[in-house]
């Protein structure tokens, strides 16, 4: 039995709020139970230096945890001065996740930078904000083709994120910060909306894992993926 | 007239909502008119070392603003690895005016972490953070009085922050963004419940102000003092 | 009786001595007291970044303070990596208060960057600042006039700084270090030459202060200014 | 066919030479063809803070690329001030695998620094510290049993990592530079010597993969881990 | 000719002033010509943590530069968050100068640290630096056996530094900023008031010099040295 | 009698590797008997800021020690985030060294970056990478030669760098890590092939040293310097 209660392939409850602070061109709240991420996408007219003058467009972004969103207060990562290595890990990874799914030449030469920031921390923080991440992106897109600044959707498909785990040998989806503290495996799998891998990042907690665990993780893990995004389109009005 | 239509001695519209995430020992979202405000409280069970074995504790505070809490998305301070003088200045403030109010003596040999995270920001973020901040602090002190860790309150009184100004010639009580960008002179008023001033900062942005004028924003300041205790009370049940 | 012997309206001596360094286009060494502070002006032919193409020119200030300025010796600010938040505090409030009394349309695209370091400290080292950056700062604006480089001065008026507070229960002007390390209530006040407002700190250290206080204090600084005024002139030969 | 007329099941040709320097209690210079990588184990005999006085020993890993390792010159990390977020990640990887065949307990309170420094890249370069460093591993524990410093070997298993891609819609085995630059799926794979999957990190560079691409790379990456296991036991005598 | 008239073998006016400042436990402000250095002295009743009940004590320096010392401003190393090579080798050298001359374990288990601020530069600043610390360390020393502290002093001897170079082919001492931006050769020299080599820095900035230039210098550099001694001897009336 | 059975005027078994690794334009594993310095030089087609459009090119150099080049394992400068004092005061005799053989007019507007990375070290890390970056940044020349980059060579001489020092009272030649440890004095010589003096570095570790001293060590530099001249030559073919 979960600590939770829940089911072996049962997420926990999702809310997706759009428009939620008035400033961002993207703005969503995302809670995946007790983890709540704000995730905004700040459209910017122009892209990196790297990039200058080849017709295409960037999709980057940050992370970062409000100091108390955890159990025990951490410390502020701008006043140590530095992000962390799992703080840039994360932000990488959500990069690259929006940035499987968008057509950067399609989107023109501009900017949309995604914040994540956890309000309150209870496990999956980074696949919820990947989620999220994607709403606030859609926003932002739908914005600038309102706007007539892009004709066409650069967006070719959704993506989503959820966590799959073995805890105490029983593969279980969406595991919340009990279950991570304790379990043997933790994965986190994006994927698209028609069901593509973009990542997956497995490791062996204690006892490493076996074949058989991967392949029933895997098959957790795309129910739970079918299910965030219809979550997903439904938030959307899809 | 104000643009936001305001009487010249109106405060915006205040929110004081307590117990807004769940792992800090104090948490509160204060929202002045569309400046949104997290502060939490966060209790440590030792003080820093220079005050090691002086028999005393210790009330600090950090503040932060998210990338897009602003109409502009700004730097993330982590990721430019370094607090701006802003916003270093600002929470020297929250910590001095918080420490105003308490006997440290009797507190402990326990620190109090404030953590003022402004969520969306409208003008005015220091003095929401420093009101909602004193509500977070006292639902912590509550806390350390119920597990018996105290016995009696550190406490000695309340204190709330607003600003005022000379808004195109006549003197306003707390501005919003719009009138704060266009204002002549700007100040910042932190004043006990029972009427003592802990700080005050003013700065003539354009014209040099007179006598006369500080005469008119501290009265304006000193009302908006009490309402602002009136309505921290209310929400402490007090 | 203060520790100084002082009356409660008295200043420390002053002095303010011109051309102290001889690479600076304005150099002055101003004392008051045992505070002891170098102040340049050094003129640069540009501006930063952010004003370049907008027809104005810009006046910046630092703040620094010599190792052993002090009765203990501070940490090195470059050998630490990072400038404190007092310092950065200090250095903004004296860039304000020198862009105050000047019309940048007027200097043109150029900068004027102040430095002010504290060679001897004895309290009140951010007014001894602003006192002696004005005298430096117009020393470099009469060079630029004598090179025909700007045709018409940019000073609209002058500025002075003091401190003023509570020691003992009574207000007191221009408070030395021994005051200051026990006073309940210290304050800056930053004026024109003319009377008008610049800025004003006041923070209460122990017991808030009242009303009453706050106006005797008020009064105190503003004959403090008129005397340093004087002064100024005096230095400048006006 | 693979640029470098490779199987697609075929590694490089693997170097382990052990004692390549001489101070290093292990020291290996691993080449996975171009790739050539000097991983070096030092023995601390003391533990970082947070494990002090908890009966067990430390496992940790750094990695560094030398700026002329790579075709185009990169910024030294020294230099810049910073390590980059993708030096954090390998770290934290080689770090991770390695602690997870090893019993931290056995190990007593003493600390392994484990150092990946690459010399010359041409892809793969994680994938090859982590084979190189668990042979200076095994070296360091060794010499610790030879000096009777622990009685037992603390490693459980052996580790080794190879990468395995999707290049040119074909699954290949252990990608070098330039299939690396070019191929649509990169997964890097670190498994133990009987087996267990220690951690698998897959990104879709370009187009998102399926399921079954997915299990024709863990075949792949199976098959070279079991060659890449002998290599390491035949270069350490076993 | 030399721009500044002066002979081959002449010095710059030389002036040594002591208890410039009046907190430190040794303060001299020294004089080359144009470049004037404050160099403090301040005694810390502990060691550093890697000498830590070694029964010996220590002596280190720090130098730097105020911005508009020098002919066009330079950046503050304490804004810029960190100091340049220079001014590392230069306070290395001045430290290292320093302990030549002192018996650390005589000193006790406390530490002199030397502060060598540049209040206005023309040339020379790092030779004018150990040749005034000297005097400062001098003064500490006094007072530490004057308050009985120590019983004997720990200095073994003086320690003065000069520099020497070829200035269009012909060996001079004593070089001024015009001569070292245009010479050939430029060598520091630092020696003990015995007549011993403490250290040795020679550059050729232009052409590489011979074994005969050598020698002219250090010919040069000892003449001015027991010059500098006997300077030092009369300011601290010896 | 030294401890390594040498001479007093032997240098250590020198080796210069040419080639040692694949991708730098020049790239040299230079062996001082167990000190080895991987050297590489790298072409970049531009020109640092300060020197843009002014018809000339730079040659500047980094060091840097693998964190177990050494006995005890140092920290990683890179993850510590900034370079030693000691790192900083050899790259910039590196480059100082290179850039007095180089007519940099005639290496036209490029720039040439060496990095000097200690693999291996036991005492003179500094003197090979100097003789060792040489080699490397005559390959790269030679290169720029052979693809009609430059018409010209723009070396004018060779150089290179050997240590001397006063071990138990009798100057030696190349001196060991034991030896270095435990020498009075310690000095660096750079000099070109010809036989100029590029840079003399030289340090009383313990007992001021004595012109005689001086020049004997002088003597011994010059006879090493001609043998490593020779083997550069010979190493280079010419």
């Amino acid at each position: 039995m979960r600590p939770s209660q829940r089911e072996t392939h049962q997420l926990r409850p999702i809310e997706i709020i759009r428009h939620y602070t008035k400033h961002a061109e993207g703005s969503v709240l995302v809670k995946f139970g007790d983890t709540h991420v704000l995730c905004t996408a700040s459209v910017d007219e122009k892209v990196p230096g790297f990039l200058r003058g080849k017709n295409q467009g960037w999709v980057t972004a940050e992370y970062g945890m409000l100091p108390r969103s955890t159990g025990s207060r951490m410390d502020r990562e701008a006043a140590r001065g530095k992000q962390s290595g799992r703080t840039q890990e994360i932000q990488r990874l959500i990069g690259r996740s929006l940035r499987a799914i968008i057509d950067l030449e399609k989107l023109g030469e501009r900017s949309i930078q995604i914040d994540c920031d956890v309000i309150q921390a209870d496990g999956g923080t980074r696949t919820a904000s990947i989620t999220g991440a994607y709403v606030a992106l859609h926003d932002a897109i739908s914005r600038l083709l309102a706007q007539g600044l892009i004709s066409e959707s650069p967006l070719r498909d959704s993506v989503a994120a959820v966590s799959v785990g073995v805890y105490q040998g029983t593969p279980v989806l969406d595991l919340d910060y009990i279950e991570d503290s304790d379990c043997d495996t933790d994965m986190n799998v994006v994927m698209t909306g028609s069901g593509g891998y973009v990542e997956i990042q497995g490791t062996a907690e204690g006892v490493p894992f076996q074949r058989a665990d991967m392949d029933r993780m895997l098959d957790l893990a795309a129910a739970g993926i079918r299910e965030l995004t219809s979550l997903q389109a439904k938030a959307l009005g899809l």
